[in-house]
């Protein structure tokens, strides 16, 4: 059996769970804002991995939390990586045709639209986060997590820097500055999925530090994975086009160190993922499992 | 003396508090993400009347709350009101170059950042919110209020269902319509900033109620008056291109009314604003004139 199998079975469970929640919360269309629902479910159902909502489901389980604890935070977690991709898309940002193998959402209901539906999924996440968290206090603190990672010190800075070293080209880029855009653009949510997963099962500050250690790894492995995936990766597995990073001359590990150092590199930060957990308080077998298990699932997934 | 100068003189008073405020929670330049925390300032730096803001520190006042209490909420609402500006003034949306006099963030800064920037203090929002409100709880409160008041219920959703309407033309839309959209375009904002400042200060049931209906009143008198204002002043006075309503054939109470009947709309909800004041339980002399003058000041304002 790989390494990843129990992490496959672990991410379909979780996709089943995260889906019907989002399903629930979703607005039902509204004749006084035609297409505006339909907008925010068609990029949701889109699809996708949804590994931000199970990290973070991972997470709380791995510390002995419910899933009812964590769920409006992992389906707020789906709904702001959602409306960044929807807003990346857009013709002004990365001007792309193609999303998790359907049509982007600008292409279909029009940049207005598609500018709106991302506004009001970024919305509805922080409605659903402090509405649906049974504890207020855990609610605000998951929303200030949620808001850090996602603002102008996490994901947004990170696309507005990536968009900045885009336009200067690789000339004078290294790897610390693309570690620095990374650990911003895409690794603060993922370390966010898994510190919110560990804080909604009222996780103690030791856990909820190896756990974070773990997420801020996994995000970087996840980050060169997709690079070396982009530069070696097909369309039809894919889902979007793949070989579009060289086209538009975006920084990547690989442009900067080729595949093989890029897939070191992953290796390396998947160990060090595993090496947090070692550290992590009352981890019992099956959490440890599992989280290992998706630690190697992220370095080598095929999509 | 006008009816409305108390008004102005809170109006003045209330936006050196939170402008001082917004100014220490801006981020600063991070040379990491050049250009996003200038172009979140310049939209913020712009000015406005802080009306949003202004109307949660007077309810707050209103009823016994200090400013302390709803100051966080108050800088949200203004980082809300200027994120949805900037993508309204978009070329996919409105396409406006002139907004509070100077020209609008995708003009200077391309649309790109004017996107990224927009989505940045959007979250900002609820960061400032949910770190900076003294009680956990409330802060959740707050929170849930002001995703709701702004998501695809509120202000988005109702600038979807504006420019649908903009692109159906006035055939078939009546003054209900209208309505419909601009209580949820802009009133759910507005109502929002007066429910949130008296929820902020710790007020009972009835007084949340009264002031409640005195924000919706007063939201709809602010819009009618937006419509009139736009139909007879000039760019001088109004620091946005005027006439750009009836140029872009967009619905207005003055497309379909005319302005002598759009005024006396106006008087109407202002009177009804008066009205619920006059149920607040426990508002005292000082409180009752500052809440009627603002009333005042949003139907008689000349920009």
């Amino acid at each position: 059996m790989a390494a990843s199998d129990l992490a496959r079975t672990f991410l379909s469970e979780a996709r089943g769970i995260v889906d019907a929640a989002l399903d629930a919360w979703l607005p039902a269309d509204d004749p006084r804002a035609p297409r505006l629902a339909e907008a925010m479910r068609y990029s949701v159902e889109a699809g996708g991995k949804r590994l931000r909502p199970a990290l973070a489901l991972a997470a709380c389980r791995a510390v002995g939390g419910r899933d009812t604890d964590v769920l409006p935070f992992a389906g707020a977690l789906e709904l702001i990586h959602t409306y960044s991709l929807i807003h990346d898309d857009l013709p002004a940002m990365d001007d792309d045709d193609l999303r998790r193998g359907r049509p982007t959402s600008h292409k279909v209901y029009g940049e207005a639209q598609a500018i709106l539906a991302g506004d009001a999924m970024h919305t509805l996440a922080f409605e659903l986060l402090l509405t649906q968290t049974p504890d207020a206090s855990t609610a605000c603190q998951l929303g200030a997590l949620l808001a850090q990672a996602s603002g102008h010190d996490g994901m947004v800075g990170g696309q507005v820097d990536d968009l900045a070293a885009e336009g200067a080209g690789a000339d004078g880029v290294d790897v610390e500055r693309l570690e620095s855009i990374h650990r911003r653009k895409t690794g603060a949510l993922l370390t966010a999925s898994v510190r919110g997963g560990a804080l909604a099962a009222g996780a103690g500050p030791a856990a909820v530090d190896a756990l974070t250690r773990y997420g801020t790894a996994l995000g970087l492995a996840f980050q060169i994975a997709d690079d070396v995936l982009d530069a070696t990766s097909t369309a039809d597995v894919l889902g979007k086009t793949p070989g579009k990073d060289a086209a538009d001359a975006k920084l990547t590990y690989v442009a900067l160190e080729g595949v093989d150092a890029a897939r070191a590199r992953c290796a390396r930060e998947t160990e060090r993922a595993l090496e947090a957990l070692a550290g992590l308080p009352g981890l019992d077998g099956e959490g440890a499992a599992l989280l290992t298990s998706i630690a190697h699932f992220v370095a080598q997934r095929d999509r």
